[in-house]
């Protein structure tokens, strides 16, 4: 049984399980959430996500959810397989493990909202809380200033390889650069921009996204 | 050379590493940063933890910030002295995992809020923002409300044993039960009152509380 994904292609945090399992070769099966209808508050749903959110995923008797908790079982499981994603030594983890929080508490926090309000509200045709939004990108954009000074130290965030770091950041910061017409946020930051050009070239990053658009619903290497 | 923690006693989340250290009897020196006089937004402190944020630590050549980040570090380099802090398999560890990005993600960021306005200002003599700590309140009970389902089901979040997943909540409930006038939040639900009386029963627990009140600065087994 191939390991299952329950979310919707479009959204961020699913991407992220998406994209990790992409990068080590693991074959999937994306299981449809209908978000639209409220599938994900139903009893049924919060057995498996008691907070009413995707992902979660199956992998045999294990079922997990929290997007970052996920990818990092996934590249322990499959760390021989495909590029290292945890660093090699404790140390190495520890800085990833790092990183990995800064995402989740300095970043997400204000890309979230972003996202939300220029993007997700827009598409279902409500409207945009302007003041809220443009606060998260006055803070994001202080945050990335500080990963520009990182970047000028060490190639990804977390050292010399690509790691969970920098992975779990991916799918929210293409919304903004790509779709709410923010891309100066990185442009201005010569590290900041040639790290997500580097990143967004990977193959496995361009396969997710084609996934995506084309309605993909099983993945196989 | 003993582990040093940068930060300030009283602080949630410096505690989560000295109570994590005193879990694993590993000596550590606390050095104090004075947030009264804003030293943690000095330059020099800025190079150690770029958000301007207590704590970090220095473990011989590895500089490390993020609360949770330095807990897995330490966790797993002290993997085999005293009690098991991560789970034993990559199963229990995505457990671990998951519950604690659900402390740091949908937990913390009602804690902090409530810790702030109805403990931290008023020492400053400043006053609350009592509508946000309101709001909090409701978000923290409803988190509180899943995690009297889950302790239904198990003795701690994420398994049979106490693990980095309870140890990171313990800080900043100690404050909202004992100084904020909130016990009834997890009066009421009894799974969780009973694991709160558990975790807070711990030895380690009872060590830092006293190191913290008789304002220590070196912790030796
Ligand atoms: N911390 C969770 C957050 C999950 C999350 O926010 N999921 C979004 C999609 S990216 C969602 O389910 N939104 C619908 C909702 O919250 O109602 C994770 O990383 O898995
Ligand atoms: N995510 C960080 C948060 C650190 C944090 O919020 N530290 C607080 C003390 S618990 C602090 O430094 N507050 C002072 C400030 O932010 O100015 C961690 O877990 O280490």
């Amino acid at each position: 049984m191939v390991v299952k994904v329950y979310g919707k292609a479009q959204a961020v945090c699913p991407q992220r399980v998406m994209h990790c399992l992409m990068e080590k070769g693991v074959p999937f099966e994306l299981v449809h959430v209908d978000i639209d209808t409220m599938e994900h508050k139903r009893p049924e749903f919060l057995q498996k996500q008691p907070f009413g959110q995707v992902p979660y995923i199956v992998d045999g008797d294990l079922e997990l959810f929290e997007s970052r908790a996920i990818v990092r079982y996934l590249a322990a499981k499959y760390a021989d397989r495909g590029p290292n994603l945890l660093g090699r030594t404790p140390e190495e983890r520890a800085k990833v493990e790092q990183w990995l929080d800064v995402e989740a508490i300095n970043y997400n926090p204000w890309a979230f909202p972003i996202v939300f309000n220029l993007l997700v509200l827009p598409i279902r045709g409500l409207p945009a809380n302007e003041a809220e939004a443009g606060a998260a990108v006055d803070k994001l954009n202080k945050v990335l200033e500080v990963y520009e000074k990182q970047l000028s130290k060490t190639k990804y965030l977390a050292g010399d390889e690509f790691t969970l770091a920098d992975l779990t950041h991916i799918p929210a910061t293409r919304y903004i650069v790509e779709n709410c017409g923010l891309s100066h946020l990185l442009d201005d930051k010569k590290h900041v921009k040639a790290w997500w050009e580097d990143i967004t070239a990977r193959p496995a990053w361009k396969k997710l996204s084609s996934f995506v658009e084309t309605g993909g619903s099983n993945y196989s290497p």
